[in-house]
């Protein structure tokens, strides 16, 4: 079975090395020219809309994504032409769109921020109106980390946020009043099976994830609440293989961000942490493989490695530290790799993940 | 860091997939037209004393070998050159000398089965005196998988089997009387420090190893006494990196049957089982990096995939089945890949396991 996948970012990079020891042959398309993957497996060199990448692509048995800002335009003429692309380019397409995607959490009841479309300064004012303040305006595409968005503490700042965000395809949100950030991942076979890891808490900082952590406190309830709203998501998008939901806690529940159509940073601990991880199962999902098992093996949490890298050594003193560098040069903001901590209880997972969390806020 | 691993086999295939994520980069030499290491590193080709391929791989850091019957002459030469070499080619001498490793044994008071040096009819009369029968006669060098080696049952065996063998460079070695093969995985640090994975089980048939799982009703007393042996050997040896030894579990106490000096197919289920792998433990150590923690994660057994492998999707629908396929052709006799079960707890193990076990059994 070969698999061709557009990108070959750490997500690629991740999923080819998960491919290879299952004998699937991993091949990927990017643009740039060195990319994280091409360290293990072939790359094509390409935009990711190049239609001869795209086509080469497509030669294996099935075409996935590993990063959400692949225009879909392109998969969907694949697709078109007889391709199998998993998970559906509209899932991509919804992923892509902010309103789209509040709209399809409001459509399966799944509850989220309260959000209102704007492309004008008279839309804006009715937004905030119906939003209140504070509230994020936000561009409807080609958000990532953070960017693309600006706050509105009152409505003096309305037209600074406008202007700066181009004036239009642009989404107001209300600010949710979350204890804190989870995420599942689920995933979907082409079968229709699915299964889904546990809760994971995650701590960004300038709109980066930092790290991911096993989600305290987590009852059979919250859990099944999650589930619940991710398989409505999978179940309507005729979804196949890795699904991440962003998901606020507040005390009335739950409340959905956003998606990502793809394996998840934060779910990078299931390559140690779970019976299979995030990986395998979206590659064994688009071949049309059995499920994996999502149960833990011990326990784990994830440091990303940001701008620049502890020293070697000193990571990997830290008993229970899987190490996963990405070979990428440092650069600030850059998500250079990271450390996955496992061990066989809470307790020791807490205290090697503090002397982890000293090494990165204090870098060598 | 840059390591240079003779033998491009499965182990240095798992050897150069545990380097990527630790940003080492891995180079193999191997004379194989299409080894399974070279699907995810660069492999040199050339014959494994090839003076040339080896001066090209003494170029990295560090050159280290994942195959018992290289020529230790050419990593002597090497050494002597000024090449670091890890481990010292000296183990690997001793490893392939059945007498030399016996009389090593003997020398550290590690109890091993008796055995005479044989050379010709009169040595191999003597040696069974002292041996008395059943007893089985060695070539010295380059036994592997039960390959090189008869059964002498009665002394009118005798004639047969010497002239079988080649008459001379031989070793007479005492059936021991075992209840159970073990072994013992350690590993030592260019620091001296050492750490050790728990004991397991080893099921052989046909001299190939079937299956690895963890040893059960193994006291601390026992794990001490194999941690004790290794550690003298580990010293005496002046031992970097990873260390095999098989054993012999009897009524009296542990036997030592023979080492390794590399990484070991009884220790491929501590990818998913460890916190550490015996590939990364091995890196780690001929790198000079910090030993990793080889505490375990969850519960794991090991299959081994041997002449033909059973349908993939067979394999996947076990829960808690890691598949590892080394890209081989298939052949009688073959080791084309294995399958490490995992679980949270023994029972759910065993259950696995002899799922698993009934797919190898009966090959789709």
């Amino acid at each position: 079975v070969r698999v061709g996948v557009v990108g070959a970012g750490q997500l690629g990079l991740m999923l080819a090395q998960a491919g290879q020891p299952l004998g699937l042959g991993v091949t990927l398309l990017d643009p740039s020219p060195d990319p994280p993957a091409a360290a293990v497996a072939t790359v094509l060199r390409g935009d990711f809309d190049d239609a001869d990448g795209l086509a080469e692509l497509a030669s294996a048995d099935v075409v996935t994504f590993e990063f959400e800002n692949v225009p879909a335009a392109g998969l969907e003429r694949l697709a078109a032409a007889g391709a199998r692309i998993a998970p559906d380019p509209a899932a991509l397409a919804v992923s892509q769109d902010r309103l789209a995607e509040k709209r399809l959490f409001t459509v399966l009841d799944i509850p989220t921020a309260p959000h209102e479309a704007v492309d004008d300064a008279a839309s804006l004012r009715h937004a905030l109106d119906q939003v209140g303040v504070p509230a994020i305006l936000k561009t409807r595409r080609l958000g990532y980390d953070g960017k693309g968005q600006r706050r509105i503490a009152d409505d003096g700042d309305a037209g600074d946020a406008l202007a700066a965000l181009g004036g239009r395809d642009l989404i107001l949100e209300g600010v949710v009043a979350f204890s804190r950030e989870l995420s599942i991942l689920a995933v979907r076979g082409a079968d229709g099976q699915t299964a889904f890891y546990p809760l994971v808490e995650n701590e960004h900082r300038d709109g980066i994830l930092r790290v991911s952590r096993p989600a305290a406190g987590v009852d059979e309830r919250l859990q099944a609440e999650a589930e619940s709203l991710a398989t409505r998501l999978l179940d309507r998008l005729g979804y196949v293989g890795v699904l991440a939901v962003e998901l606020f806690e507040t005390p009335e529940g739950l409340r959905a961000n956003e998606l990502a159509p793809r394996v998840h940073n934060s779910g990078h601990w299931t390559i140690e942490g779970a019976a299979t991880s995030q990986f395998e199962n979206h590659l064994r999902a688009v071949c049309g493989l059995p499920l994996g098992s999502t149960e833990l093996v011990g326990r784990s949490a994830m440091v990303n490695l940001i701008g620049e890298a502890p020293a070697r050594p000193d990571v990997l003193a830290i008993p229970g530290a899987r190490l996963h560098l990405y070979g990428k040069a440092p650069r600030p903001g850059r998500k250079l790799g990271h450390v996955t901590l496992v061990a066989a209880g809470d307790d020791a997972l807490a205290h090697r993940l503090e002397t982890m969390l000293a090494l990165v806020r204090a870098p060598g």
